[in-house]
């Protein structure tokens, strides 16, 4: 299995830029790509500004992908369970794509194309500091599926 | 309403350390002193360790303090609730005392002193990334409780 990280613009803070690609470079048994879609280069109103990201972010995914959004209304699992929910998946995906949004969220074309939902918290963290937590927990449900001592430090 | 953070041990990640004294300091509406509780120079097993930990961050809690474990066993808030909950208690506690524990977590005397428990997600995050989580949620309380345009960029 490969897995794609798809978000909306640069990541601007240098120290979460730091700490999210260390976090994806420690991950070894997986193949992860990270696509950054630049940000709509014109001003649109909110309601337009997702649909517009979303578009972009839908001209990356293949029909055969199995896509994953990062949104506060999915569903929400421990770390052991998020990494069995991957290891259970493996099998038979052949590209895991997670999607973090941009501030404004997900359009409705976006939702419809989606297979699953995943909330990592009931809290609202800033869509950069989502990318660190989210590679944080990738790289410990690896962890855990290969029996490293992380999950347990 | 003063505010305090302990934690046990030094932030040994400087990207994690910048971006959580930077949240910290953006607070302008309340004082927020942050405690390190040195980690224990002697080796001790994982049950004794969380034992003397605690003990260490139980001498730095004063009779009428207000104390809040980080706790993935804890109350789940949203960030607008969580913000409504400080918000709320402002008016009648002194000193909320936010104890973030040790890799081992707490002792059964730190549960018995706590007056809540809050989780910040059902996944583990590490202690030390848990510390910029922490500090982007009370910054993001607080620009809700101020109005600020924050919590909606």
């Amino acid at each position: 299995m490969k897995i794609t990280i798809i978000w909306i613009g640069k990541t601007v803070v240098d120290e979460i830029e730091t700490l999210t690609s260390d976090y994806i470079k420690r991950i070894k048994r997986c193949s992860i790509t990270v696509k950054t879609i630049p940000n709509p280069k014109k001003k649109y109103p909110v309601d337009i500004q997702k649909i517009e990201e979303c578009k972009e972010i839908l001209k990356h995914i293949r029909s055969d992908d199995y896509v994953i959004l990062l949104d506060e209304k999915g569903k929400s699992f421990t770390s052991l369970e998020f990494s069995a929910w991957i290891d259970k998946h493996q099998m038979n995906i052949k590209n895991m794509v997670f999607v973090i949004g941009g501030a404004y969220g997900f359009s409705a074309e976006m939702y419809d194309r989606a297979n699953q939902k995943l909330s990592l918290s009931k809290m609202t963290f800033s869509h950069q500091i989502i990318r660190v937590i989210f590679a944080e927990q990738l790289y410990r449900a690896f962890s855990i599926i290969d029996n490293l001592p992380y999950h347990h430090e």
